[in-house]
């Protein structure tokens, strides 16, 4: 953070950085379970023994997003108090004690000339995260990245660097106390903002992956300048479709609880697509008023109550994370899945309906990373799928589709065990 | 092929292909596996009944080589003849048994609320393929992307083009028998090398996945210019390391095949290890010799038969695909690794020997694709794998890794059924 940067120096640092990686990557393919873990289980220690240090650094962070006059949700997602420190801690504890995926035969096979082959999970190699300001990135993004195996370089935003800095130690000082590689968690000592363009350009030969963690610009940027791989994470414009055959309260539970349970996460709905025939139509829209949800509506939605507000067309494509939600009537399951596919951002999808039938078709021919059948929106999450914490809900379909947990950030390898087989 | 186009062109063409393709996924995504496999098989008729046609066009193109004076070695590439053509014929058919793999449900659990949750296999949707002067890759290529639900864009070299446009009119006339879209499977029809470089830069938002077949430099261009996802091989510099636990006869035949069954291939060995104290050093040197390879070896190597030419530091990094062979002394087991990974392409490496923790370390810490014990490189095949037909072996560890066939080229979807489910 303090270390005075010039554009020539750059290329030298990340360099190094990069050859670290690599080297602490080839050590933690072949760290223990045990190892991998008690590493985890250090860290989390160390930052809940240095909380005071870390609200400390928090602190001066806070004081100079204030004088940078950041807006009060960018603070929000800046400060950390102690029960903060505490959840962070607990979180790195989590993933401490999920299942290693490293090792894991995923698939077993003999062939009719006696050779068994194994598809052995491994770990990819080098993880890039690039994120913003929210400082527990640092500590969720690296827990996940040594369980699977992978050395991850980190570079937050230069607004958390202080509290993105003093958690790293922590999880350092975890890797020491398990004899891992200190290499295995760096983070990019720069704020400049040259040291993202040469991560994304000019680290193939280091880097196998990289996640950003942010917002729609830093998602772009990152997609845009890319040569290393990426799992991206778009936005998600999820649609609650209410079908013909929906159970009125069923629809209007699972609408409200995936647009307002909370707002801000990118499994909340942000329209939703009424049938015409549906009793729970006007039942749905009335009660998300009612809960001081503005509503956009066509012309129809219109009708259904006075204080539904006029659609314009880019309301279909927005992403609110607000209170607001895009509204409109459709005459069957068909037109729900044409208007998915025209303006969706094909991240989570629910269909409402008793109707079996529509429920197949709407799950089978929406294409996106979660579609759901009477269920709210809200369950795209790693943790509610069991798969323990995540990184992010991938809309790409190369590599990782929906949540991106340890086990999506390994690859894999085939083992194959002969006894002298030679090819005829 | 001859279309005459200017550069300006270009990008209305490109763009229209694009955007039937991705029309033509979306119906793909849907279509039944009767009817990907009555296309599949309708195309091998259409093949066989239209050889002389297909046959016919590649004289063409065999003039036209010839005129240009390619090699031998690319006539050979680019030359049909009947047997070619019904093994083409026979290719297509093969792929139409396999199983279909969207659709398939990879895994499926349930949270304790109840919500069953589904890994369903999908379609990746629009597939582009960029190969050179093998016109075979069109029927194996068209039809792994038909069976896997893709849409394919197929871009052949300028010299295979009549043949290829030949093949392809047989493909569509399968989809066509199947009531499958045309445009499921289309062939770029111009040689205009412009085209290339749209696909690979300007078509993100049509192509999921590009697939490199060809030599080093078509697939260090590709990874160079894309900004779509690649599936890429660079090259197979494949080792095997013969342990001093090795058995003496064992370890000759398996090098002796894994070097010369066929020398072309990318699983072929191209570096030898030996281990000091194996009885088998000699032996296996002396054998390959014997066979006619010629053997470039380090001074100890050398020592072995006065045949032996001096290695040089490039020989280690060589891919010949010819009768040559690199080979080096080792120590131990753990010298051999560290060779393979300084100087290897995370293809396919085997080590022969009866020791199972010298086994275990290699199969655990080499960092390939493919890793083998006690058996031939040249077993580096999706078909040798009982996976069917391939499209290639992928050296990269995202998305997928080693054989890339039907499986490989789908991605997938969570399906998540529920009761009324809303999120606490």
């Amino acid at each position: 953070m303090n270390a005075a940067t010039t554009a020539t120096e750059i290329p030298a640092l990340m360099d190094s950085l990069g050859r670290a990686a690599t080297q602490a990557a080839r050590a933690l393919a072949q760290a223990t379970s045990a190892q991998k873990r008690a590493a985890l289980e250090a860290a989390a220690q160390a930052i809940r023994a240095h909380a005071d240090a870390i609200l400390e650094a928090n602190r001066l962070d806070i004081e100079q997003a204030k004088q940078r006059e950041l807006s009060g949700a960018m603070l929000d997602r800046l400060m950390l108090n102690e029960a903060r420190v505490e959840g962070m801690a607990r979180g790195v504890e989590e993933v401490a004690a999920l299942d290693d995926p490293v090792g894991v035969v995923a698939a077993e096979w003999t062939r009719p000339n006696g050779l068994l082959i194994q598809r052995v999970r491994v770990p990819l190699g080098v993880v890039g995260i690039i994120y913003e300001s929210r400082p527990n990135v640092t500590a969720d993004a690296g827990a996940l990245c040594l369980k699977s195996g992978n050395a991850v370089i980190l570079r937050g935003g230069s607004e958390s660097a202080h509290s993105s800095r003093a958690i790293h130690e922590r999880l350092v000082q975890g890797l020491r106390a398990a004899e891992l590689p200190e290499a295995a968690i760096q983070i990019v000592p720069t704020t400049d903002r040259a040291a993202v363009g040469y991560m994304l350009a000019s680290m193939t030969q280091y880097i196998d992956v990289v996640v950003p963690r942010g917002g729609r610009s830093l998602v772009e940027r990152v997609q845009k300048e890319a040569r290393v791989p990426v799992i991206g994470h778009l936005e998600g414009n999820c649609h609650v479709y209410v079908d013909r055959a929906a159970d009125v309260h069923m629809a209007q539970q699972i609408v409200l609880n995936a647009k307002l349970r909370r707002t801000g996460i990118c499994g909340a709905a942000e329209t939703v697509l009424l049938n015409r025939a549906s009793a729970a139509a006007p039942v749905v829209i009335k009660a998300l008023l009612d809960s001081g949800c503005e509503v956009r509506g066509d012309e129809e939605v219109q009708r259904f109550d006075p204080r539904v507000k006029p659609a314009r067309e880019e309301d279909w494509r927005t992403e609110y994370l607000d209170s607001i939600i895009a509204a409109r009537v459709v005459g069957d399951v068909e037109e729900a899945i044409e208007h998915i596919a025209a303006y969706g951002s094909a991240h989570t999808e629910s269909i409402v309906t008793n109707d079996a039938q529509a429920a197949e078709r709407f799950l089978t021919r929406v294409d996106s990373a979660i579609v759901l059948h009477n269920a709210s929106t809200q369950f795209a999450d790693g943790g509610e799928f069991g798969m323990g914490a995540e990184i992010g809900i991938s809309t790409d379909k190369f590599h990782a589709r929906g949540p991106v947990g340890v086990e999506q950030l390994t690859s894999y390898k085939y083992v194959v065990r002969g006894q002298g087989q030679v090819r005829p």
